[in-house]
């Protein structure tokens, strides 16, 4: 019910990604993977803001393991706690009290990745 | 894959809610939870009809963990297994079938409240 | 972008739902129709409590047609403005803000089922 | 709140795409729509198998575009009528019946297309 | 199905936001609104990134209403047609082609805007 | 975070549907159940191609233990890894970068079911 810890999170999301782009026959999903990558990167906006936008889009959406993703990437975007408060506070808002629970796991996977960093 | 035991999710929920409010720059989440204290409260509807409410809504959004917390306060408002019944059938109509998962750890969990309460 | 008049709603979802039971192989759909007509029949909770709950599914899920059609049930159930209102809250809160556009509509659909009655 | 007329359907979709296609910085966007080209192609399953999935997964979604878009191409693959109500029974049954609003204005797209043929 | 004009949908919008504070037992709805406001307003984050990721959470959840809204603020806040179509980027890849028609109608929303302010 | 096994999932599935069963008051509940029986039976479509649509509609609303049960029928009715692929694919395009998580589980449990098999 809790966070997954941090190292468990990106074991399974790379051992499994490496399955997908093993798999026969996928390449639409090798081209999803692709813009992926693309959309994220520095353009008209900045990295930073793009990973917020993936946050909250992904809070919303109430997907822990998309939450998870972009904590990690906001983290390395050296975003601040007190910025990912008000990001909580708009996909709560938005996204109403349903994504309260992913509220809780992300600041308990957040608090794992402020650990590692020190 | 199963319901969490009603403990465990307790301890969790309120451990982690206790984080947020510690957090830094937490007054947009914390007023969501004023609200959210005020919404169910007695008012033109009693709380029983509320919580009834709040647990079809969280079914419906397919959101374990608010299921779990709308089925204590049910329970503690002296909703009955067939009351509850009721409610579930008019969330996997409403909802579809992807609700059914849900209603299984639902029934689980409200399984270990009855017989916590013995 | 307002809501639909009452007598347009009714009329249309009358028309379709007979286009429907009309079409050929439609056992499947004519069953859940079936089933929901007996969801909100009275059992261990009354009619109103169900149809409270119908509606606030409905608001949380953005289906304008689905409010429209629940808020006809819940006037003809005698709820109140004053009820309605709470019922208004918790979708609100549950659902996020992403519900404000609905509960427009809502009121709208609301004030005409009202001024009809007179 | 009916169904859109075929006609107008296609006109709006074609003119906006055409406008999304020509503004500027648009890659990311260009791209979704070239791999949304490929998914739907014969490969592996044929077309008519894919054009049958997007509809189901347009109605669960409680997109009418995307279900009139999908319609058109369900009926250009010669996906008869029989075939269609089953494909509205697993949407309805998986999604809900939230999902009844939208196949009613599915159904009259439907027979428009279907008049629109002879 | 084309998007609301600018007028139409402010005016609409301003009316029922009246009529909402008008009624009766508005409280909770009340406080809704008012952190809304808070939650967009200079803090860690500007504006401008807050209203962005308004936008991008409204297009993933597939509100007109609350795109149209947050397109405004974003129009306001000076943000160029190239960053909004970064964020069509993001909010399309992360919430599916199903965002594609309201991704039509928000570009038809934003050209008004843009022509308006000539 | 990964997939659950093949094992759990069904023993989990069949101890919770009896439980469910054996519950009072259930009829809606076991009239959804039955109308799920029939929905998934051969007619104009065949079970293989209703199996598709079921797994595609459970992608798209990213309820695991859905598409779990919709894969092993799948496996069931000889689809084939390449067959599944476009699913995948399709699922993923519609349903946004979100299914990414539910595709990797996906993934892991057909590689299990495909292990059984030998």
């Amino acid at each position: 019910m809790g966070a997954d810890s941090v190292k468990d999170f990106n074991d399974y999301r790379q051992k499994m990604n490496e399955r997908i782009l093993d798999a026969p026959n996928n390449k639409v999903i090798k081209r999803i993977f692709n813009v992926d990558t693309h959309a994220y990167m520095e353009g008209a906006l900045d990295v930073k803001t793009k990973e917020l936008m993936g946050l909250v889009a992904s809070m919303v959406l109430k997907c822990d393991d998309c939450i998870y993703y972009h904590l990690e990437k906001c983290h390395e975007e050296g975003v601040t706690t007190d910025e990912l408060m008000e990001v909580f506070g708009i996909a709560n808002l938005v996204g109403g009290t349903i994504v309260i629970p992913h509220t809780r796991r992300a600041l308990e996977f957040w608090d794992e990745l402020k650990e590692n960093q020190q």
